[in-house]
């Protein structure tokens, strides 16, 4: 437990540093005086207008996408066994936490370079440090519909995504610090790299690669550093017998389980809609129709698929469907028409069983399937895109191939580099005895479980 | 379970006929290129200024709306017992799947027809094959203040809560694949065909109906479609004893049945406050206080009665009182007095407890109340909106009984004929072991209920 | 169970009171006709455009704000014992119930009193009466971004807040109906009288004290009141041993704990960002930023000082760390640079941490730690409101002491009163028995406790 200082420390420490570094900046980025209030009110003029309510939109958008990470908590614990709740609930508040934290020191500014970019790499710094763009906005029309203040959280609501989806595959058997120390790697260094390439004017961009909202740069990058992590971890305990045959580990709570998937399809309407960037009323209506129908669909198809091929209708797929559905929308939702929006969605529905099930048997134990949900529908939507959307086919399977690679490619080399520091994975007597009492001391429900 | 591709498929084909029948279509339908925007931007004026936040809002309420159905799910599954949990869950996810995809093939066009409307019925067809509708909006004022993408996502999401009212009563003893073709029906034909009458320019609305966000449009006929197949399936085994004396079921986690009432009172702010159908700062802002003190005074008076009545301090109850109050204050939220909305919740607060007794003992089982919540305080509203609203009391009274009896009789008919096809109930000992194992081979909580 | 009438009746025949009393004004407030409505658009202005999207933010954030009582009512439930849960929840809806009746009846115009206020106590009316009020920002320009009508919604939520967070610091022990008694006399008239010093032109506001969103007027109050009931009403049997030593009371549910957490996170975008009162850009862009980063450093800093301390990590204990740093950062969300914000979140999650464990130590017993998250870190935001942000530090001082003492002062007296008066303790039978079959003869989770 001592370790907790070894890990937590340094971030702690650069937190302070930026902090103190601000120093006298403290009380330098200001709004304006009241007198500069008046005027601007005064001066309010139609553009502006628009500019106001298109902020309001990404604000209330960023909290949406918040509530995102309120479903994941809540689905990977419903679909885990009680004994690792508090250590995935744990988990849960770790990467939001984090992904806020590292995005306003590095990775804000990484995602989005400035205008002498080489496309591939820049290394960011602390956000809060360039005062002169939180006021930009007010003096110039920068083109953006939306202060420096709102782009920065719905960005970095955005970046603490990627990190959640690594967290349910890796479920009931990771270390907790190195969970953490992935992590913070993950989304405060690899994520923005990745996604400067097409949201930060980078190569991909550049050559028309299309991801509206980020089914390659945010759920396929979570979906293949999820895989290459279950790699290096192994599966759970007890999930294959001798001859490598899959049993079923059921989760301890579909009632919160599905409650997360409700709460993920909410978040979602803010992390499409918002990524409009603006408030224009035909764009951001159809991203909610757009999203709406490919996440019924994905539902409707897996509910048709599973009991075909299960014999049973299984609540786990119809989640995953939805899911599924929302993550294959989210490259093309902003140009899809409605009857393109349901084929994408009941094609990812159709995907995710398959998937599922396939990695199942190969001996990839992924407890809440986040691997297919977001890395193997994530490139099919990103595919559509080039299909039915606005993307080129070529560009497109370029793109999803440079995430999936490297994604995959980095995450495994820095979790291996985990592993060999140290290790990755709790000891068989404390995955048995449940990672709630090794790593915490403590039990999600004491009294349901009868002290187990 | 082979049964499942039989009654999905259909469902399934029409999507891919409709998606493939706007085929050419899908790359139709666009957003105006760059330059119409850029142009857009530029001519903004006052009045669509208003348009676009106007817009922005009832989408934002169309979100909200979907939190009820979090919300119903929630409740659903907690005031019943652990063995039928997954069976309500999947099916709440069906609904609101099918309310949205249905209402896309034919609800949307079938509830507001076009001005050829004899007033009673008229068929529609699928939502987006009328490109023109995208568009008009940004050539021409049509004097609504939302693009036609906004105006059906938010209708579409009102649909599917008419049929997740009904999922609530006939839990725990109906088969899966019978309330799936029910919902089907009632969600995608008979509810717009009765919605049209007052909210698609029908005959209701002509001769001066009001219904505000829908008392009776959505909660009574909801609730009345609830009684009818309530009284087709019969009472849950063991609720009443040899000499029909009501026995009580309690429910298997009250934690989440509040929880479901909390966000159906959140998303009830999206409900009423976008039916308003634009910004307008005074509706919206007088639609958001008597809907809170509708609820709150209907929770009020619940708590009052129940234990004069019942000797205890019912949670239950207080639950449907605060339901009971924002059903009853929703057709006259836009019009009525703070004091008069306290009258009204306070009303229903008063009759939800009478009624959910009056229907236990006479043998109607409805394990969540929703024949008095939404049905008989549905009712209750729509006559208040006569009495301290807007609306004429006699006119009131004949929109009351049309949706009573018209939601009764022909839910009656419908889910007779699925009985007399595939049957409604599932057997004995499917309904003793629970649904969840008998339809799902799953079970919500296999560690809570030792394996039961 | 009959004195439910002797203690809930007054309230409600105040209420109809009030009601009957606007009798004949029912249909007096009204929404202009549609001619003006057609006039209203006709002239909307530059000005009027601004209006209306800030009087959206505080609709939403509203409704936001009332998702911090689901958070409220999940997290307490989830950190009692099973036994209790029913209670909890009762009581977490009559709270919100009471809160917006109360501030209808009296709150709202005694926290914003008329020009001749004193500065110190003026009793406010029925806020529904003022039908000029509801009328004047059509007319005339108040200044004001928001409608009247808006303006109480937002103030109502904040008003049920500060007496939620008694609900957990005496859970599990006190009777219902005392409580409820309490906490009508606290949110119907302690809290709107000290409000009305820093909001409603008083004393405080008057002397240059500032308390952004309320980390004094809204949390420390409730903290100390907390305080005052806990004192009088002693700790839970079984809390310590004979020698005074506390023995931990783990809670039932932490999955749906966290889930409170989450939704107070998320709720808390519309408290500080709704205290804004207008939708600025930078404004309410800046508060959405601050209060994400001091939730995420109070998240970090407990995560780093529980396990040195306490040798594990304690979920508990995170979940408080994210809610101190909320607490913490609500003075002055609206100044404070980001790394202003992040030292104050993370010095809040060490406070809270040191703070639970003293009061536990002393005998305090505190289930949810509400005195230390609200009473302590809401003293601390407030001083940090004058060491970085606008305050001045003597004055913030002054009135923490002010909040401190006089929620303290006036709690202990008012409930020592109720205590005289009706008693405030249930017996040691029915604590030992639990409050759900004692007070509501229900339980949460019939299924999962065996029945007990």
């Amino acid at each position: 437990m001592g370790r907790a200082a070894a890990f937590v420390a340094p971030a702690l420490a650069l937190l302070l540093l930026a902090a103190s570094a601000e120093g006298s900046a403290v009380a330098g980025v200001r709004i304006p005086s009241e007198t500069t209030f008046a005027e601007y009110v005064d001066n309010l003029s139609e553009e502006y207008s628009f500019f106001t309510v298109s902020n309001l939109w990404l604000l209330i958008a960023a909290a949406m996408v918040f509530v995102m990470h309120t479903g994941f908590a809540m689905l990977e614990s419903g679909l885990s066994r009680s004994k690792n709740t508090v250590n995935i609930l744990y988990k849960n508040f770790f990467v939001i936490s984090c992904g806020l934290v590292t995005y306003a020191l590095v990775g804000y500014n990484t995602m989005y370079p400035p205008d002498t970019f080489n496309g591939f790499f820049r290394m960011g710094g602390w956000f809060g440090i360039d005062s002169d763009k939180f006021m930009e906005v007010m003096s110039s029309r920068s083109g953006n519909n939306f202060a420096y203040w709102t782009d920065f959280i719905f960005q970095a609501m955005f970046a603490a995504t990627a990190a959640t989806i690594v967290s349910g595959a890796v479920a009931e058997r990771i270390k907790l610090y190195s969970f953490m120390v992935f992590t913070v790697l993950l989304v405060g260094l690899v994520y923005p790299v990745a996604g400067s390439w097409t949201w930060g004017g980078g190569w991909l961009e550049r050559n028309g690669f299309v991801d509206f909202a980020g089914s390659s740069v945010v759920h396929a990058f979570g979906g293949y550093a999820a895989l290459a992590a279950v790699l290096v971890l192994g599966p759970r305990r007890g999930k294959y017998d001798a001859k490598g045959k899959p049993k079923a580990i059921p989760g301890h709570n579909l009632s919160i389980a599905a409650l997360g998937v409700f709460l993920l399809w909410f978040g979602w309407y803010g992390f499409n809609g918002g990524s409009v960037l603006d408030a224009h009323p035909e764009r951001v209506g159809r991203v909610f129709v757009t999203t709406s129908l490919g996440a019924a669909s994905g539902a409707f198809a897996a509910m048709l698929v599973t009991p075909l091929i299960l014999k049973k209708a299984d609540l786990s797929m119809a989640l995953n469907g939805v899911l599924a559905g929302l993550v294959g929308i989210t490259a093309s939702a902003d140009v899809l028409s409605p009857g393109a929006a349901m084929l994408v969605g009941a094609i990812s529905g159709v995907i995710v069983v398959g998937s599922i099930l396939f990695f199942d048997r190969i001996g990839i134990d992924d407890p809440v399937g986040a691997i297919s949900v977001h890395g193997i529908c994530g490139t099919w939507g990103t595919l559509a895109a080039g299909i039915w959307g606005e993307g080129r086919l070529l560009w497109q399977i370029v793109g999803c191939l440079a995430y999936a690679i490297v994604a995959f490619a980095v995450s495994f080399l820095l979790f291996s580099l985990v592993k060999l520091i140290m290790g990755v994975r709790v000891s068989a007597e404390e995955e048995d005895e449940g990672l709630d009492i090794a790593e915490h001391g403590q039990q999600a429900y004491p009294e349901f479980t009868g002290g187990k």
